[in-house]
Formats: C-alpha cells, structure tokens, sequence
C-alpha cells in the first residue's frame, strides 16, 4: 500500500484518531495513552493501534527520553494537508455555504425570542 | 462505521484518490471516469470504487441532467478539512521544517554550479 493510502487508512479509525487527540495535547508514554482504552479493548489491542499510526508516518517514539513517549510525527499529517490542498476551493466553498446557512438559521430564530439552541461547533 | 471513518477510508485508495482528481477538473460521467481505468480493472470494479466514494460523501451523482454526471462532493472534504484544522499547528510547522530544508539544500548546491537537480514538487 502507498503512504498515503496507508495515512488515510490509519485515520480510518475513531480509537487512533482519539490517540492523536490526546497527544495533540502532548507526549505521553504507551500506559497513559492506552488508560481510556482499555475499558474497551486489550494492551495488545492498543499497542495494534499504535503501530498503525507509527508505520502510517503520523506517530513517533521519542528516542531522547529512557521512557521513550510517543509524540505526533508531522510527516503523515503534512502529506494529509498538502493531498487537501488541491481541494481547497471545494471545501473552503462549502464550508461558506455552511457558515451562510447557519447565519440563516439564527436570523430565523432570534426574532421569535428562542434561546440560543443551535451553538456553531 | 462513523461517517468521518468512511471518508479517510474511502480516500485510502490510489484509484479513488485519482478518481477525485478528475472529477476536480469537472463533472463527468460515470462512463468518462471510468476510461483510464479500464485498462486495470473492469467497468463494475470501477463503479465500486465510485460508489464508496459516493457513500463517503465524496461524490454525487447530479440529478438536474439527464446524463447525470458525477461531480465532487465538498461534505466529505470539509469533514476531513475541519478535523485537520485542530492539527494545524503540526503540519505547518513540518512544512516550515521542509522548507529550511529545502533552502539548505538549494543553498549547497549553487555554489558547486550543478543543474537544478532538486525540485520542490
């Protein structure tokens, strides 16, 4: 499979999109990101995970530190990016005709006194 | 599978990813995408990929024309683009990184009067 596929295909996953949450926020040692897991699913299963995010280019062992954290590799991400740029005039199309229906929306609903019941994510 | 799951899942694909490449240039139908393929896989393969793209929100299928063309769906991209966002900070900063790198190496070379070798892609 080719690198990019292969960075695709390891996002295709709410758990290692989650691991990459979490060390969007920092490093962290395997133990600390596999706890919220493990409710859910084995070591093994998340140390799996873990090794597709590494061989897909998106995270990396610190090799400075004894206990070795993970930390996001950028590499994997910037290919991600630099793929979407060739669509930037779609989605950056779409994310304006989004913005242009909830101003919409929320001019419908203040004049009838509703509280704020859609909030923009 | 969630629906942002399905969308890196169906980007995952070289074929598809070519797919969308095309389609970027302008609508098409189902029998022009599928041409540069066909060398390499049959026409119902084709349409597979085509309709994992579709299912992805990727592509739809225009209904105004009575051929109705294929052309992109800005949905998928901007989930993608949206979850990309929160890793901005990552991929730009690896993207100043590569540019030094490239500067350094360009830098070395012309003094040595070597042909431009290296391209920036």
């Amino acid at each position: 499979m080719d690198q990019l596929s292969q960075t695709f295909q390891a996002l295709a996953d709410p758990t290692r999109r989650a691991m990459l949450a979490k060390l969007s926020q920092g490093e962290a040692s395997v133990t600390d990101l596999a706890k919220p897991f493990l409710k859910e699913m084995s070591l093994p299963a998340v140390t799996k995970h873990l090794k597709v995010l590494e061989k897909a280019g998106l995270v990396t062992k610190t090799k400075e530190a004894q206990w070795r954290p993970c930390k996001i590799n950028a590499d994997g991400l910037r290919d991600v990016a630099d793929w979407m740029e060739h669509y930037r005039v779609f989605w950056e199309e779409s994310f304006d005709r989004l913005d242009a229906y909830l101003k919409t929306v929320t001019a419908k609903e203040k004049p009838k006194g509703k509280k704020n019941g859609r909030k923009k994510k």
